[in-house]
């Protein structure tokens, strides 16, 4: 058994372009041995925002603290604290942070995507 | 995209042998098309607990409210909100409520498991 706090983990910066006023926190991953998905927390500054961009997997998220906006294509949805969210594979989405304070929220991907023939990817920040 | 807060979503008490005073609400699963991973919430009333049993998948976790302790084997590590967990497969496992208030987290698991010869088993609970 693992047991860590974000605050031992250290915040690295979201380098995606497009990605403004990120941190990330990669809480459980495939180092840790996670075989199948992966949990990682992110800190938007207030005025930020991560990229509007799609990828072929899916995300389950909860927002943590702060309020915000997510994007589904070009359409935005208030999102606060405790709201949990499922994107599915291949939709367009961003968050952005439209309060005062930290907008934080944890964000699953599957550790592998493009799997056929016996090979996968593995999906990054995992 | 799919986005529900806990309070619309149903609580069930949880029946399995072992649990006191458990309820979970399923936020992201199967019959929403999660594809490789399912989110739960469960809240534990104080004095209770979850089963003292393992499985052969894995589960990450994080605390969202309250305090308790979460037993590897027989042996259990003090817990409170914003504490993560990775609790491997095979892993004997339970979390008990030690604090006034509810002790709540949520708790991924893998939507299939026993997977082999092309087919898998859907995880309890997913």
């Amino acid at each position: 058994m693992l047991i860590r706090n974000p605050d031992e983990v250290e915040a690295k910066t979201m380098q995606m372009p497009g990605a403004e006023g990120v941190v990330m926190r990669l809480m459980v991953g495939r180092e840790d041995g996670a075989p199948n998905f992966a949990m990682r927390i992110f800190d938007v500054e207030p005025g930020g925002q991560t990229p509007h961009h799609q990828h072929n997997y899916e995300h389950e998220i909860m927002v943590l603290a702060g309020t915000g906006e997510a994007y589904s294509g070009d359409t935005p949805h208030p999102v606060s604290a405790g709201d949990v969210l499922f994107v599915p594979a291949n939709e367009v989405h961003q968050f952005r942070n439209t309060g005062d304070g930290t907008f934080r929220f944890m964000c699953m991907v599957p550790t592998s995507f493009d799997c056929g023939n016996d090979t996968c990817q593995p999906t990054p920040g995992s």
